[in-house]
This record gives structure tokens, C-alpha cells and sequence, in this order.
């Protein structure tokens, strides 16, 4: 049925439904340049400020999901499962999680985006190890999940080409931060990609788009609903993003950190998350009869990390690059450190090189921020608290401002940590 | 200051106050094209569902008039005074009422505009009468106003490019029925013309682009606000849009109707209306001692008529165009009227030929509607109701399609003619 954009506008404009016909029309005429720019984020911005049902939602997924082509694993000898995570500080959590995932004998298909302001991207800190690339084909894709079971690549452009022309749209246009347009971006690339399970890791807190916990269990619950919809065993996990993760936020240095991780080391928290993620993408796959921890401890997630890393022309053996420059932060009091905020320590990262201010940017593999304690941990006056990492010293100067009223050093007695888990929807 | 485009939407979108210097960056970098299109649209989407202070109104329409010229009357030897209507049917009310506050020693600067949709225009309707030009230079329209104290002519490029640009944008992205966006139009473009004293007629029914007496009232006192605010003496009055004014809507019937107006006769509620509308210009003007009824009966009125459209290159003495073809509707029964509906007739005129549906289109000079009676009359069965004027016969079945439902005819005694002025807000 044909409609026009003025109809379908002031449809959502005036607090009513859309129908499926004029998503369905409105999606498609956009994705072939019918609907112009000017047009979509009028709508946008009238989505965002009233609302979509979960009817709408589901079908403007469906509708996008249209635009392109869907990948099939049904051939492959074992289950699929994917993780999506909103996007966080520190979170190298795909990493150590995909070949973990792969020991316990579930495909994991990760299809990944690049960092964009101050969270940091997959792709970004896989291609801080020499030769590694992040392009496969379709065939490459499936061939290495089958041989190896876990991959990490850049989505193509065949899939949801309405959501890649919409994030650009949305992004220059203050249209980014509705749940509506957030669910259903993510979805349809996920459902596109053909993964049988998908667990969601939805950050809560300051360095996570969702600032509230209630936002966050929206986003989740939509998301979910989304994909079980579409057939797609789906879970999520809301997850603390008020605390950077691990001890790294960068490239290189979050790839080192993942690298103890799978050799049984590493900071508690990306291990608990790591392993919190696994048991659900397994159970999620109809595998939750293997416990994950014991692959990461027998070192058979190390060698699944090392195929997936080789199968993809990385160097495992390589040193990793590390920043030309170092700046080090000595605590300025003795006590216990009661607050690290995820915002002040992810725009510090980026600001010292690690992200991109636009697309076309390219990232420095050894920049980013470390820090030597985490919330309930003593510092001691005079001891290194942060060290920075850039190949551009004159870039310290921004980082140190952004660092500056983001961590409180205090009295332990008062700390309580804030659990990493904090509510799973599914 | 500098801004980003962002960061305005943004703010609006989240409910926030724009600032003065946002307003005028954003006005101002949009008119000269640094914000696209896309980005303009989304912030009139958030201006539409999240409203505008009184404070932001006044700056936006500022931002507006600075973005082009301003013209300047204080050299005229008498003061000025101007009325805007806000768009109905049949309302042919400009053509004599500009000469007749003429007559009354106070000049009328009338930069009016062509219809679209379903309300006709003033320049249509005098490019109905031979000869006659929209087109001046302010030279032009300067000395006219000095010679013969009234002009009706396009508005020239050079005010308020803004606004230009903006309404082209709104009527493709369903941004236009927004209070604060028309308010701001309407005003801006007054305000820059340069009138002393401003008269506003906000229409009120199925007619008109407000509906309800709230909407009318609410979009009349900003108005009102904005333009005491600027030095400009602004009063409105919110009149009746329900029943189509006077006995015809087109173009060169409205002239026909006008000039019985200014011979002394005509219909009463445009006589009514006239006067009403004369009186508030006077008054504002500084020239209330003086009744304007007297110079309808006197023939000065269409003395300043006579001269208004020479001075313009029109032959007033020629014959006005006819359509080649017209076509008699019937009443389907006898009685008395007792509803016609203004969209119905409007549409049936719009229909006929008499409007345009897109900018580029051209009017028919004879096109247009005549009805034989008003709600109140006696109508007998088999008589004339409508008379339908085009020149191209294929356009009557759907002209008649309009007027279908459009009118009541009904028991007499429970008609209660409704009040043509509603309200005065000033």
C-alpha cells in the first residue's frame, strides 16, 4: 500500500499507532532514498519523544531486518549462541568470551561495531594484535565457525542497510537515546546475523548510555521480547557501567588484560562477568550442562583464543604495541579508593587516542588508561594511581581533565562495593 | 557563541530552555546552510511536541528578522497599520478593507501571499482583475503608500529568508501545525515589513488551521505578545471559520463580492467583519475618530480602491474572467439552512481550480464556488444552492464529492446563528 511521509509523520506526531503498512512503506521508501533525510528525522524525533508500542517495535525490526540479507548457521555441526553488550568502559568482556564460549562447544558468530566517543570497540582492540583483520566473507565467517567455533568480524553492508543509513541519520541528528530506535537497532542486526541464542550484557550508570536502572530494564526487556519474537532464545543481563571493568580501558592494554583472563588470571570482575555471560549463552544454546570456568582454568579457552585469533591473520606470539608516551597519577591521599567513575576514566581513554571523535578517525593501538586500584581497594599517598598511555604527549593535558573529580579516595568503613550483576531479564 | 547542532536539538528534545545565543545560532547557521535540513527538522519536531517559553518565542522571531531586511515606513506622512489573517474561505476581507482604512488616513502595507491547499489567496485573487501586478519594488510600494495610502503586493525576497526557507521545510516533515513555528512565521515577516500597528485575524472552525477557540486563543496571544514586545501596536480578534464568509470562494467571484462591499453593499458578515477589522487598525493606528462604516456609504472607500488597483497596473473598469463552464446543484429540500461547512466549500473551490495543490501550479481566474444562501435562510427544494464555476468540466464530480455532507438544511427553529468575531485578545 502506498502512503507518504507527511501522513506517516504526523501519524506519530499526533500520539497514534503505525500501522504495519506504514512502517513497512515508511522503512523501505527510506532505505531506497524515497523518504529523504529531512523526512525520517522528523519521525525520529517524534518516535523518540512518543513512543512506539511493542507491536510498532516489532515490526519496524521485522521491517529493517527486510532491507537486507539474513545469514544462516542451520548448516553448522554445533548450536550458536552471540552476546551483545550497549557499550561500556574497560569491557573487553568479548574477548576472553567468545573462545571461551567456543571451548564449551557452542559456535559463537560475533559480528562487532568500532568504538565511537568513549567506548571503546571491539574491532578496535582486536586490531591492536599485528596482522589480525576484521573483514571476513560470508564464507570465511561460516567456515570459521565451523572449524575453529568462534569469530569476531565487522557486520557486512548486506545486513539491516535501513539501520546502517538510520544510526548515521540518528547520530547527527540528536535521535540516538530512544529505546524504541536503540531495540530495534540491535535487533535487527542480531536477528539478521541467523545467531540461535543471544545473550544482552545492558550497562547500567554512568559510563553506559542507560543512566537509570529503570531505563536499562526497558531497554532489555524490549530487546528481549524482540528477539524471542523472531525465535531467538534471548536473555539479558543488566550489568554495573557506574565502575569501568577490569583495570584497562584502551586497545592493547585490554587485549593483555583479556590474555590473563583465559590463562586463569585477571581482575575478579571481567572473570565473574565473563563467566556470568558464558553460563547464560550456554544455557541460552542448550548447553548449560558444561561449566565455563573450568575451561578457562584447564587452558582449553587459551587455545580456542589462539585459533580465532589465527584463523583471522593475527600474530598470537607478537608483542603487543604499547604508546610511545606514559604519564603516571600518584594517588594524592592514603585510604581506601570508594569510587572510580566509568564516564571521567572512558573520555580520558579517548581523549589520549584509544577512540575516534568521527568515523573516518583512526585509533592508537597502544593508548588508554590503566589503573592500579579498584573501589574497596587501599591507595597510598604518592603511589601510582592511574598510568597513562598515548603516543601524543600533548594529548595528557585533556586526559588529566577529564580524570580530575572522577574517583573519591576515603574511609573504607563507609564502601560498599556495588554488585556487577544487577538484574537479569529473560 | 558558537554551537553545534547537537547540542540544540538535544537540549529541546530534553525539555530544556534554548538559550538567546543558541536561538540565534541555530536560526542563523540554517538560513546560510551550516545545519542540514535533516537536523532542522528533527528541532522543529521537539519545538512542535515540546513547546517553546514566551522567552525562546520572542528570540526565534528576532533571529528570524535578522536574517534579513527590514523596511522602513517612518518617512510616510501618516501611520500604518496592517492586518494578517491566519487562512479561511471566502475570505476576500483585504480587498476592501485596505482601501477602506485608506480612505480613513491611515496607509496599509499589505505584503500578502498566494493559497495553498484549501484556503484561497489575496494575490490570486487580484491577479483576477486585468493588468494587475503583485510584483513592486519597495521604491514602489513606498511611494504608493505615500500617493494612495494602500498596497497589496508580494513579499520580497529580502525579509526574513529564514522563515522562507523553514515553512518549505515544515510543510514536507509535518512540522507546520505548531503554535510557537506559526506564530513566529506569521510575526516575523510583520514585524520585519515594518508596520506601526498590526491587526490579526486568527479563524476559528473546520475552515480554519486552528480548530478549537483554545488553539486560536493561545496562538492569538502570543501573537499579540510578540508583537508589543517588538513596538508593533498588535491587537486579534478570533472569528468564526465554520461557515465560509460571504456568498463566494475563488478568485475573481471574491473580487466581484468585494467591490459590492465597497459600493455599499454586499453580504453582512463581510461588511460586518470589514468594519470590525477597519475599526481595530484604526484604533491602533492612533486614528479612532474616525467611523469607517461612513466611507463604505460615501464611495471613498472604493474611490482608494480604484486607485490601490491602478496605481498596481489593474483596468478597473475591465470586465472580471468568467469560467467557460458552471454547474447548478439544487437544494435537495426545503427549509432552512442551518450548517455549511467551510473545508467542504473550501475543498469544492480548491477542487474547481481555484487553489493550487503544489507552489508551482497555476490558479484558474473564473474557478470558484457561489452558494445562494447562508445558514439561517429559507432554501426551497429544486432551487439553486450552489453554483460551480471552472473551466475544465472534469473537475466537477470531485468538487461535488466535497460538498457532500457539507451542508445542513433542517427546522429553522432550532438554528442559533453563531457570532462571527468570537474573541478580542489585545
Amino acid at each position: 500500500m502506498a502512503h507518504d511521509a507527511v501522513e506517516v509523520i504526523g501519524a506519530k506526531r499526533d500520539r497514534q499507532e503505525l500501522s504495519d503498512s506504514q512502517i513497512d512503506w515508511v522503512v523501505e521508501a527510506y532505505t531506497r532514498g524515497d523518504v529523504a533525510d529531512e523526512q525520517m528525522s522528523a519521525l525520529l524525533m517524534a518516535i523518540l519523544l512518543n513512543g512506539m508500542s511493542r507491536r510498532e517495535i516489532g515490526r519496524w525490526t521485522s521491517a529493517m531486518i527486510a532491507s537486507g540479507e539474513r545469514m544462516d548457521f542451520s548448516s553448522l555441526s554445533r548450536p550458536t549462541a552471540d552476546k551483545h553488550s550497549t557499550g561500556g568502559v574497560g569491557d573487553k568482556i568479548t574477548l576472553p568470551l567468545a573462545p571461551l564460549v567456543a571451548a564449551c562447544g557452542v559456535a559463537v558468530p560475533q559480528l562487532s561495531g568500532r568504538g565511537l566517543g568513549h567506548t571503546g570497540g571491539t574491532l578496535d582492540k582486536l586490531e591492536s594484535i599485528p596482522g589480525w583483520r576484521a573483514t571476513l566473507s560470508n564464507e570465511e565467517m561460516l567456515a570459521q565457525l565451523e572449524s575453529v567455533g568462534a569469530v569476531v568480524c565487522a557486520a557486512g553492508d548486506g545486513l539491516a542497510p535501513a539501520d546502517k543509513k538510520l544510526y548515521a541519520l540518528r547520530d547527527v541528528t540528536g535521535t540516538v537515546p530512544a529505546i524504541p530506535l536503540i531495540a530495534t537497532s540491535i535487533m535487527s542486526k542480531k536477528i539478521a546475523e541467523g545467531t540461535g541464542a543471544l545473550v544482552l550484557d545492558v550497562k547500567v550508570g554512568t559510563g553506559a548510555f542507560m543512566r537509570t536502572v529503570d531505563e536499562a530494564h526497558e531497554l532489555a526487556t524490549t530487546m528481549v521480547a524482540l528477539g524471542q519474537d523472531a525465535g531467538v532464545a534471548t536473555v539479558a543481563l543488566l550489568t554495573d557501567m557506574s565502575t569501568p571493568l577490569g583495570l584497562t580501558a584502551g586497545n592493547a592494554v585490554e587485549v593483555q588484560e583479556s590474555l590473563e583472563v583465559l590463562a586463569g588470571g585477571g581482575p575478579a570482575d571481567v572473570v565473574e562477568l565473563t563467566v556470568a555471560l558464558a553460563r547464560e549463552m550456554l544455557a541460552a544454546a542448550g548447553r548449560g550442562d558444561v561449566d565455563p570456568a573450568d575451561k578457562l582454568s584447564d587452558g582449553s579457552a587459551m587455545d580456542a583464543w589462539r585459533a580465532m585469533i589465527s584463523a583471522q591473520g593475527g600474530d598470537v606470539d607478537a608483542s603487543l604495541p604499547t604508546s610511545r608516551e606514559t604519564h603516571v597519577v600518584p594517588a594524592p591521599a592514603s585510604g581506601t579508593l570508594t569510587r572510580l567513575d566509568a564516564l571521567a576514566v572512558g573520555l580520558a581513554a579517548w581523549r589520549l587516542g584509544a577512540g575516534r571523535a568521527r568515523k573516518e578517525d583512526a585509533v592508537q593501538a597502544g593508548a588508554g588508561v590503566v589503573w592500579h586500584a579498584r573501589p574497596g581497594d587501599e591507595v597510598t599517598e604518592g603511589r601510582p594511581l592511574f598510568t597513562l598511555h598515548t603516543d601524543e604527549p600533548e594529548r595528557f593535558e585533556r586526559a588529566l581533565e577529564s580524570l580530575e573529580g572522577g574517583f573519591d579516595i576515603g574511609d573504607g568503613s563507609a564502601f560498599t562495593p556495588t554488585p556487577l550483576v544487577i538484574d537479569r531479564v529473560g
